[in-house]
């Protein structure tokens, strides 16, 4: 690539003693001159050399720069000819000679491409969902709730005792970017000690899901220029969330005792779901977990630590979150009352530093201000009216009989590989692992002829990695009655 | 390594026939001990040999089960004593002296830093909140509901009936990026239609208020090389909202007629509140909405049109929407529900071109995935049970009566500018000029002692076109009879 050394020297004035790194000065100096219409079509932007001359810092620096320029989809290379910038505006530019019929269609496409373009898609499938789960007898899915079992009354309850006195105002309220104080008492005090998590009210933010937790600290604490290690198999909208901001998503594999931190590479954050691993069921051991902890403060680098099913442990003790073990500060948790009340009602915080929560909330406040009033306070008061212990027992036992039922029945009518099939104990989803010669994504295909939905392991592999070994069955969304005829069809759908 | 030989035997029924390998079941039993809490740190786990012994399996049996419960971290080896339960409560980690401490905080400021450094924002003042409105006999704001007036009965029987069949589904359900289909055809047959806006249900996105409409567009449809066109005064989370991705924000200014168009600059997207401009409460003119209308096409630009308080005109025809006189699909119309039933509800929606409603459909679910579908429902059902239009009409009485008391008082008991006072007939507040020589933020310091809350203007100009020449008085807060005494208040606070 030949570079021009036509360039424009500008004011170029860089601050050697700012904390903003020499790159970033040189990122915005160019930025500034791009927006002013410094180069053009037949301008090329300076090259590395000359620009590092006139600036009195190093190529690297200058290449730096370009590298998130390009990154950022403002300039780009062309062959033999050398970096230019990106014309954002194909058509405004047009001479005009009558005045434009108003009732062209405006085109939306080319814009829509533009943000498509600056971002790094994965390619990944999309999560599996469901829409149509009611029409099956068998539908071995955990995204939903099992209607006979949502607690609707206690939870109309709380919805209704939200919209009187002392309650309604809260419920009604612009808040600002505030949450519930009733709430978040509650959830300091009532539900994370269980997960070895102490936290005052200014280290929690109440969020749209876990899905909302997730988005805000990628879009505030991660960039085009951080590498983000995730589970593989895993949690597909975590990559899309972060790759959707240019972040570079490196997969690890998971073995069974949960992720290979060993295997990790260099990373600024992981994204873990150490409890119940998304979607095997594991649970990161606690060598791993020492193991990570060491590193994170060498690196630099900090946990998200989505805890998103953490209730569900039907033998032995649960495993702490890895937020108890943290004693520097560096695990970002997110919680979820998803699996335990309804994916539907959105409901999720995160807990973390408070410079980081105030920062999250700001970002909250101009995406979307504050969760409805009306459902934090009613979380509130189910929580403080002692319904949601009551209701958890009530989940737990359910759960743990429907994994009983399924374990039983996967190891008496489903083919086994040669090492057998052990499950851990909790969650809401069973990974079973076909024999070899099993097609599990035409197997699960058949199934829906014989009533029974469920994913194929498939899905949840990082692009380039997929396996056809595995089914995910998950056993929130079906009665326990329901579980072994469920498992016999299945069976019965064995291509 | 020496194993203690005092274990519990336990009931230890294995299975041999069973398809589990029987180290696993081995590993199984065991796990269910340590759950029980059979063993302690005074306690050790029965040795090898031992359980061999009373089980009926080769030691190599028991020692890839101990070996599986080790890698699991739930029992650990201490030298020279034997295998034990790990205590997963935090403070179980003997300090080490060769590695890192790990009790260093993490300093969290660079990496919050260094995203602030990638946004221009603006330095705007926030938006006045005011969280301690109730305690003040006269809080004249505007973005909090009057508790009497806020319709708990029917809101309360439409949460109540979104918990019943067959709607239960829809309130629960993990809807993936989807919106209630209930609420989505109440929106299309009985709300748009009054606003001369005739959309199908795929031109439309339920969001969390107008704030998540807005910045949805911005994220998606604009970047820095944008300019966007603001309203100045206007509002204030807007100018955040676009400016926060890099965007240029450019104000305009404003008269009598609303934004001054044939005034704007070349821009890529201009955000207005034509209905009742935010927060002088005008209305666009209609030689400016037709003017505006035809630069759009000249300059490929589209419009965010901001219809948030539009139910509230309380005399001659409501003007259309822009929107409506849209026949290009250049305008994004951002409605909300926060004025009518209660900003702290958080529902508000998009209607645009089926391209753009798809990629804000896709952007909303990374952020959050869907609107919380039992608030969806609920809105759906008041909506179609005719509540919607009564509550409206009730509505709409109160503030018709507070806008002729307000305007009655505001002319009787405060100083007018020579050119008087004429209000606009609509909104929820109202923007009034004083003489020039009265400084209104001190006014409106000076009210609090009163008992007045009131806004002064000045917070809604754009950085660096300050002026103190105003308040803005909102009613919808306020019960009528608290209004004349409440502005008698205010007088006596002249400074």
């Amino acid at each position: 690539m030949t570079e021009s050394t036509a360039g424009d020297p500008a004011p170029l004035a860089l601050d050697p003693s700012s904390a903003t790194p020499l790159y970033r000065q040189v990122r915005a100096l160019l930025e500034d001159q791009l927006a002013r219409g410094v180069y053009g079509p037949s301008r090329p932007m300076p090259s590395t050399r000359y620009l590092a001359q006139a600036l009195g810092v190093s190529r690297n620096t200058v290449a730096l720069a370009y590298q998130e320029l390009t990154g950022a989809g403002l300039v780009e290379s062309r062959p033999r000819s050398g970096l230019y910038p990106v014309n954002l505006a194909p058509t405004s530019t047009t001479p005009r000679t009558t005045r434009r019929d108003r009732t062209i269609q405006m085109d939306w496409q080319p814009r829509l491409e533009r943000h498509q373009a600056g971002l790094h898609q994965l390619p990944v499938t999309k999560a599996p969902a469901f829409p149509e789960w009611q029409d099956y007898p068998y539908p071995f899915i955990s995204a939903q709730p099992e209607m006979k079992s949502f607690p609707a009354r206690s939870w109309q309850r709380a919805m209704v005792a939200a919209l009187h006195n002392p309650h309604l105002t809260y419920s009604v309220r612009d808040a600002g970017d505030s949450d519930d104080p009733l709430l978040l008492e509650a959830l300091c005090n009532e539900i994370l000690p269980s997960r070895g998590v102490h936290a005052t009210t200014d280290e929690v933010l109440m969020t749209s899901g876990a899905q909302q937790g997730l988005s805000l600290i990628a879009d505030v604490l991660l960039g085009p220029t951080s590498t983000v290690v995730v589970e593989n198999p895993g949690y597909v909208d975590a990559w899309q969330i972060c790759s959707r901001i240019g972040a570079s998503v490196v997969p690890v594999p998971t073995d069974q005792w949960g992720a290979v931190i060993e295997d990790a590479p260099g990373f600024d954050a992981i994204y873990l779901t150490p409890s119940h691993h998304h979607p095997t069921n594991v649970t990161l051991s606690l060598p791993r977990r020492r193991l990570l902890m060491d590193q994170l403060a060498d690196r630099d680098a900090f946990v998200i630590e989505d805890d998103y099913d953490s209730e569900f442990r039907f033998r032995g003790q649960p495993t702490p979150s890895l937020k108890a073990m943290d004693t520097s500060g560096r695990v970002l948790y997110i919680g979820s009352f998803s699996k335990f009340l309804a994916a539907g009602l959105r409901l999720g915080f995160v807990v973390g530093h408070p410079e980081v929560i105030a920062a999250l909330r700001a970002e909250r406040h101009n995406r979307s201000k504050h969760l409805a009033g009306h459902l934090q306070r009613a979380l509130g008061i189910f929580i403080t009216s002692g319904d949601y212990h009551k209701v958890l027992r009530g989940q737990r036992r359910r759960l743990r009989a429907n994994w009983d039922t399924l374990t039983a029945a996967v190891n008496r009518y489903l083919p086994l590989p040669d090492e057998g099939g052990s499950y851990p104990p909790g969650g809401v989803s069973l990974w079973y692992t076909a024999p070899a010669e099993i097609d599990c994504k035409r197997w699960a295909l058949r199934a829906r002829e014989h009533g029974v939905l469920v994913a194929d392991g498939s899905r949840y592999y990082f692009p380039g990695t997929w396996r056809n070994h595995n089914l995910r069955l998950g056993y929130s969304s079906l009665r326990t009655e329901q579980i072994e005829p469920g498992i016999r069809a299945l069976a019965a759908a064995l291509p």
